[in-house]
C-alpha cells in the first residue's frame, strides 16, 4: 500500500502517522519528493482500511497494491475453479453452463413442460424462482416454499440440478435440495447472508449489484469463501447507467477482467441485463464470444402470462434457436 | 397507464393484448393515430408488471400515470409525517433532528463520552454502528450485541434516543430498547428485512440504495408501511457516480423532491455521502439550505483511532461548530 | 405526444395550456381520469419542447410517441444504409467494415508499415489520428495538417481508404481527400461542427459521446443528415460509468438497439472502450457476435513507444489474429 | 508518478520500462516488494501519458501524485483569484457574482424587460444565449449575432454585463463586445474552442460535462490558461446520473473541492442542473451555503412561453426572492 501525504504536512504530523501505521504491524517506508512525501507500507495491509487513511487530512491518496481479495484472487490460485454438480452439469474451466428456465415457478405443469423443454435444446441448469425480489410489494412475491418443491419434481422428472434464489437466512432450511443458490443482484452485499452461505456445502450463484464494482464483487464473494465455501459462480447481470432506453448495461468485460483476478467461473444473465426478450440473442452470443463460463436465460412457455418478468423471457423454441447458435459460436472459437 | 404500440401490430395482436388487459380488471381505452395506437387502462393498474408489458414485442413504450407508491404518497396524505421520539427528539414538520455519533461503538468511555459532547452541542439523537456492513470480511465488523448494550448505556447517561442500523431479521429481538432502527444503503431492497421492520412498532430510518432512483427508496419505504409501521424516515447518504474524487455524490435535489412526492421526513448524511471530514460542514448547511428534516453526522472523538470510518468523522468540536451553522441557516431561512 | 397533467390543476389551468398547445399547430385529445387529466398531442410534435411542456409546474410528466429523429429513423427508410467508399471499403447491410492503424500517425514509415500489415491482415480502412484530442494541454496533440499528408501516402501505397478525426470546423479544407471524416466522442455534441459536416458530401463516422444516450447520438446523426449528407456510420465506443477498473464501459446492447431505430450501420471500437489491448481481442468478438457492422481498431508495430493510447493497441500479428477469429465468428452466423 | 509493475514480471521487461523511462528524462526508484515491484517516477511527468503506462501488460497500476494542472492548481496559487469585470460585477475572493437572465435571447423588449427586473432584483451580471446548443436540429436555435446585438443594447440600459454562450471559434468576432463569454458543458472538451479562447483577454465562464471529472474540468481550465488567458469561472450545471426523475445531479461537493484543488472561483447554475423552476430556490440556497462564488439562474417574464428551457426558467417575482434568500444564507455564514 502506498500513501502520498500533502505537501505542506509538518515533521510531527508524518511521524504520528508513522507510528500509528506501525503499531499496525506495517513497516513503513519513506521517500521524499521535492513536493509530497511517499509512504510505502509493507506487510500486511489487508487490515488497513483504506478510506480512513485517505480521509485523513494529511493524506492526499491512497494505493492499494496488493488486492484485499485472497480465497478468490487468481494469483493464489491459478488454476480455474470448475463448479461440478452432476458429470454433464459442470461450470468453469471449459465446462460451459447453460442455465434456463423461467422467472418464476409458477405451476408444475408450467416449469416441467418448461424444463423438458430446455432440456431438450442443451441445457444443463433448470433455473426458476420461488422466493422473488419485487421492487414492489403489491407486486407477485413468488410461490414460496411450494415453488421449490414444484422445482424438485422438475429436477425429478428431467434429472437437471436446479438453481434458484435466496432472500433471507431464515429461509436456508428450504434449500437443503436445491443444487445451487442463487443470490440475487440487490443482496450482493447483504453480508449476512453471505456468513451464512459460507457455511453451506453448495455451489452460489452470485450475482453483480446494480452498482457493484468488480472488486467489490469480488469481497463479497471473498465473504462466502472466507466461510469455507469456495464454490462460488459469478454472475455479471447488467449495471445501472444513465439512458433509460434499456434496463442495465451489459459489462461484457467484465467476463474477461473477472477471469484475469480470479479463478472462479464467470457467466452471463442476458435477460435480466436487457430486460427486452429480443436482445437476449445477440447479447448471449457477445457473452459467448467474450469468453463466459455460462449463460443464464429466462425462457418461459408463454411469456405474456408469466406473473413477472415476461418482458425478457424467450420461448423454449427461441431458445432452442440460441443454444444452437452459442454452441456454433464456442465451437468456433 | 399508457401503452403505446408500435407500428405494423396486426389487429388480432392488439384484440389478443386488449382482451389480456381485460382479464385484470382494467378497460381499456383505445386511440388510433396516424402511425401508432395509444391504449389508455383505467383502473387499478398498480398490480399490472410494467416491465412485462413494455417487453411485449408489440409495445413501443408505457408510462405510468399513478405512482406506485400508496402509503407513501403525499396525495393521500398531504400533512407531514412527524416522527416523535420523545419530546425533544423529533423528526419531521417543522423539527429538525440532529443525529450525532460515532460510526462504530467501539467502547463504553468511547460512546459515553460522543454522547454527552453531542448533546451538548445540541444534538438530538445519538447514533453508533454495532452491526456494521463492511466490504471486506476481513474488517472490523462490529461489535454487535454488546455494541447495543453500550449505547443503551450512553442513552441511560444523556437521555439521547439512540439509532442504530439492523443488518438481519435473525438480530431483531436485540433491537428491542433501540429506539430507531437504521436500515443501511446496502440492504434497501432486502425485501424480506423490510417486511419484518414493518411488522415492529419502532421508526425506520431509511437509507437510500448506492444506485436507486427516488420511485424505488419510495418503494422500498412503502414495503415497510404496507406491513403497518408507517414511521419511516428517509435518509439520502450520496450516489455511486463516475467521479474518484468523492465516494459518493450527494444528491441534494433529492431532498425537495421526497418532499413532494411524499409526507415523510428526509434526512441527509453528509459524512457518508462524501467520505471526508472537511466536506461534512459545507455538505450539511448545503442540506439545511435545501429543506432537509434533520442531518445524521458522524463524529468521533479520535478519528484517526476510529476503527472504521475515522476519515468521514469530526471532532466533538467541530460538530458543535456545525452545529451551531447549521442552526443558523435555519433560523436564516 | 402525451401529457398528463397533475391532480389538482384548476380548469383554467388546463384551458391556458390547450389553447397554448393549439396555438402551436396541434390538436390535443384530452381525457380526464379520478385523479389526473392526460392530454394527447395530435400532430406535428417535433417542434414541442418536451423540457418546457415537463417542466410547466401542471404538468406531471410527457411521453414522446413518435421519435424526434427522422432522416435516421428505420420507420421512414426501412432498407439498411451501406456506406460505399470502393468496392471492397463497404459498411452497412452484410458488408463488414474493418477499420484499423494507430491512433495518431507518427511518420511516414510507421503509418505506411501499420497500413501494409493491416491489408494483409483484412483490415479495410486505415484509421490514423491526425489531430488528437487530449485532455492535458502538455500532452501531444497530433501531427495535424501533417498527418493527413502522410495518411495520404500510406492510402497511395495500399489502396486502403482512410478515416480520420476533425476537430474543428476550420480544418475542413485540410479533409478534402479524406475518405471518411471522424467526430470523435467529445465533438458529439458540437453542433456548429456537425451542421457543416452536414453540407459535406463525405461519409461520417460519428462516436457516441461518453454519457450520451442511444437517442441524443440519433439526434447527432440528425444533424448531419439534416444538412443533406445521410452517409452516417454510428460508433459504439463505451460509456462513463462507475467503476475504475476499465476506462469505460463498452454497451454492447447499444449495436441491436441502434439497428432497431435507425438504419444507420453500426461499428465498434473496442480498442477506446477499454483502455487495454489484451481486452481488444473478447471485446471484438463479442462486437461481431452481437451484429455490429464493422469493428475500429488501434493497431501500432510499437505500442511501447506510441505517442499516445500505446496502451490499447495491438500490435499487427495480434490484430492478424482478432479478424481471423471476427471472421470465424461472423461464417459461423 | 508511481507505477506497480505485475507479478511475474521479468528482470527484462523491468529493465527494458525503467530504460524506456530514464529517456523520457525521469529518474526511477525501484523498491521490490515480495509480490510486486513499485516504481517511483522522479521529475517532470506531466508528459508523461498514464494511460499508455497503465495500459501497458506488467504494469499493474499508475498513480499520479503531483496533479497534471498546473495554472490552475491552488498548490502554485494559493490566493483566490478575482474575475472583476466592472467595479461592482466581480466574482472570486468574497464577491458573490449574481448572473441571471433569460435561456435564450428573444426580443429586445423581452432582454431589456428581464435584465432590469434581475438588475432590480441585485443581479450583477445578464445572462441570455444568443447560439444555443440543442440536441435537435429541428429546435430553435437562438438569434445568434442579433442576439448579441439585443444583449448590447439591454447592457446599455442596465448596466449590467453581459454573459453569453460561444458554440463556434468562427463566430468568435461577434463576441468582442461580450464581457464573459461562455463555454456551455458539451464544448467543455472542444479543446480547438479553448485554445482558441487561450488567445483572447476575456474571463471565460467554463461549464462542466455532463459526466466529466472535476481533473478533467480543471484540465480544460488549463488549456484556456495555458494560453495565456488566466480568467476563467468554473461552473457546476449537474452531471449525468441513473435516476430519471431531474435532469441531472447537482453535484455540490464539488464546489469545495474544486475551490481546494484551484484558486479558480466556482458558480453554480441551480436552473440546468434540476430542469425544474421549483427546485431552483432551495438548490440555489444549499449551494450558496456549499460556499458557491456565484449563481446562474435563469429568469423569463412569460417561461410558459419561453422559446427553450422555460422548464426551468423563474419569473422575475420569484427571483427577487431567491436573491434575498440567498443573500440571507450568505450574511448568516
Amino acid at each position: 500500500m502506498i500513501a502520498v501525504l500533502k505537501s505542506g504536512t509538518t515533521a510531527a504530523q508524518k511521524e504520528n502517522l508513522i507510528k500509528w501505521l506501525s503499531a499496525q504491524g506495517l513497516s513503513v517506508h519513506v521517500s521524499e519528493g521535492e513536493y509530497k512525501t511517499v509512504l510505502g507500507l509493507i506487510g500486511d495491509t489487508s487490515k488497513i482500511d483504506m478510506d480512513l487513511l485517505s480521509g485523513l487530512e494529511i493524506v492526499d491518496q491512497v494505493t492499494r497494491i496488493s488486492e484485499p481479495f485472497k480465497s478468490a484472487n487468481r494469483k493464489f490460485h491459478p488454476e480455474d475453479t470448475v463448479i461440478s454438480v452432476t458429470d454433464t452439469a459442470k461450470i468453469g474451466g471449459s465446462n460451459f453452463g447453460l442455465i434456463a428456465g423461467p422467472c418464476s415457478v409458477e405451476s408444475e405443469e408450467q416449469i416441467c413442460t418448461v424444463a423438458k423443454a430446455v432440456k431438450a435444446a442443451g441445457a444443463t441448469f433448470l433455473r426458476g424462482g420461488a422466493f422473488k425480489p419485487r421492487t414492489s410489494p403489491y407486486d407477485f412475491q413468488g410461490m414460496g416454499a411450494e415453488g421449490i418443491e414444484l422445482l424438485l419434481k422438475a429436477k425429478a422428472a428431467t434429472g437437471l440440478p436446479i438453481v434458484t434464489e435466496i432472500m433471507s437466512i431464515s429461509h436456508i432450511d428450504l434449500f437443503a435440495d436445491v443444487d445451487v443458490i442463487q443470490v440475487g443482484a440487490r443482496n450482493m452485499q447483504n453480508f449476512e447472508l453471505l456468513k451464512q452461505l459460507g457455511r453451506c456445502n453448495k455451489p452460489i450463484l452470485l450475482k453483480r449489484g446494480m452498482s457493484a464494482t468488480l472488486k467489490e464483487m469480488l469481497m463479497s464473494a471473498e465473504y462466502i469463501m472466507a466461510g469455507g465455501n469456495e464454490q462460488v459462480i459469478l454472475c455479471e447481470r447488467g449495471i445501472r447507467s444513465f439512458d433509460p432506453y434499456t434496463r442495465n448495461v451489459l459489462d461484457l468485460a467484465a467476463v474477461p477482467l473477472l477471469k484475469e483476478l480470479s479463478h472462479l467461473p464467470v457467466v452471463v444473465d442476458p435477460s435480466h441485463a436487457t430486460g427486452a426478450a429480443r436482445l437476449v440473442r445477440p447479447m448471449a452470443l457477445a457473452a459467448a464470444a467474450a469468453g463466459a463460463n455460462g449463460l443464464m436465460i429466462e425462457v418461459h412457455n408463454d411469456p405474456m402470462h408469466a406473473l413477472c418478468d415476461g418482458a425478457q423471457s424467450v420461448t423454449p423454441d427461441q431458445f432452442a434457436e440460441i443454444a444452437k447458435a452459442v454452441a456454433t459460436v464456442r465451437t468456433a472459437l
